[in-house]
């Protein structure tokens, strides 16, 4: 029996991780005169780790660490105007319109009729609510939480402020260790629904006895057969 | 007779502006070779303004336009290094530590022992979030509302939200644009605590009319008398 149902946003609802990679794309050209594609990425990760600690996740924090990286890759021989580049692409990816995945709008629609429909999702206020507004999907979700990091300790925090049984709640979404196994490691149920990329930082390998425990599906359009919907 | 007492953070319980001044300071000097200090303050001014659409408001930002400005101001000669310059000062700034204001400790705890007790700020989720657990002042707070944009519609969303009456709902802080003006369209009292520097951004001049709806102190330490406690 399930009482609530939570959906990830980013690459579980609407497309966003090919966004990023479209942009490091144009970021490794920018620098490809200096240095080669695998170096650039692998220096680009490293600074996004080094400054998630300061900046979060989100396309602000994104486009600092690639002007950082750009600035370390070319020992400070970059351009103002190729740095003025990278800033255009961020504006260009915080006005990308916003792109639902497939059956999403349906199976949403169809789900609130019978659940209440939670939306959980992480990174920027701003770019967040701007994506909600824009997806057309803010008032099929009951309550919608904008969190700073998916964790054990949040999700619990989440629990309690809603007075969720976790057995009786239900995370869909496409990271194994954003949205799947905090809520498995609290009792609670997941559906994992892998999107084509992954960044680096959201994989996790699962054993076998912590992948017994959740269900994958290859599109969110099985989900209510999954509920017997 | 007051149901919930709320309070902005940034410059209301804690040192913000101050921050961003001094880093404003530090900007105008890596390009005082280039331009007067007036002219770099009003294109900076001018690119924050036209980039708050796309970034909201924040460290990061504010970061951005400052990078934008820079190679504005040098026609795309700002060297990589002073860039790196400006995100250093940003991390400096992510990692300052939080500063209370005076009286603020002791009149939140004092005044949470008899009302419930909100905070209602604007701004970077992450960034806030840091803030408020570093303020030591979290358990204090009944609820903690982090808003992109502080406005009757958003005001309007919470009192719904929360089910409080907007005229027993009192609101304490030190911009009159966000915190003082939408609490008074929608029938609130608020309490208007000035800060010593206040962003050009958030400057309002009210008429007399609207003027007598609130109250304005000196500093914090006096709210508890007005509230006869």
């Amino acid at each position: 029996m399930i009482d609530v149902i939570a959906f990830d946003a980013d690459d579980t609802l609407w497309h966003n991780e090919t966004l990023f990679s479209m942009t490091q794309e144009k970021f490794v050209r920018l620098l490809a005169n200096y240095h080669s594609t695998e170096w650039i990425e692998q220096r680009l990760y490293a600074t996004e780790l080094r400054n998630l600690h300061y900046f979060g996740y989100g396309i602000k924090g994104f486009t600092l660490s690639m002007i950082e990286t750009a600035i370390e890759l070319t020992d400070g021989q970059i351009q103002g105007r190729e740095i003025q580049r990278i800033i255009d692409t961020a504006r260009e990816m915080l006005r990308a319109p916003v792109q639902l995945l497939e059956h999403v709008a349906e199976v949403v629609s169809r789900l609130a009729a019978v659940y209440p429909l939670m939306l959980i999702t992480k990174g920027d206020l701003f770019d967040q609510e701007t994506k909600i507004a824009q997806s057309g999907l803010a008032d099929y979700f009951t309550h919608i939480e904008i969190l700073h990091e998916k964790s054990e300790t949040t999700y619990r925090t989440l629990f309690k402020k809603y007075q969720i049984d976790p057995q009786r709640f239900m995370m869909v979404g496409n990271s194994l260790k954003s949205d799947i196994l905090p809520v498995l490691a609290l009792g609670g149920q997941a559906v994992y629904i892998p999107y084509h990329i992954t960044w680096m930082h959201e994989t996790v390998a699962p054993d076998a006895a912590t992948s017994a425990q959740y269900v994958t599906l290859e599109h969110i359009g099985l989900l209510p057969a999954l509920l017997g919907q």
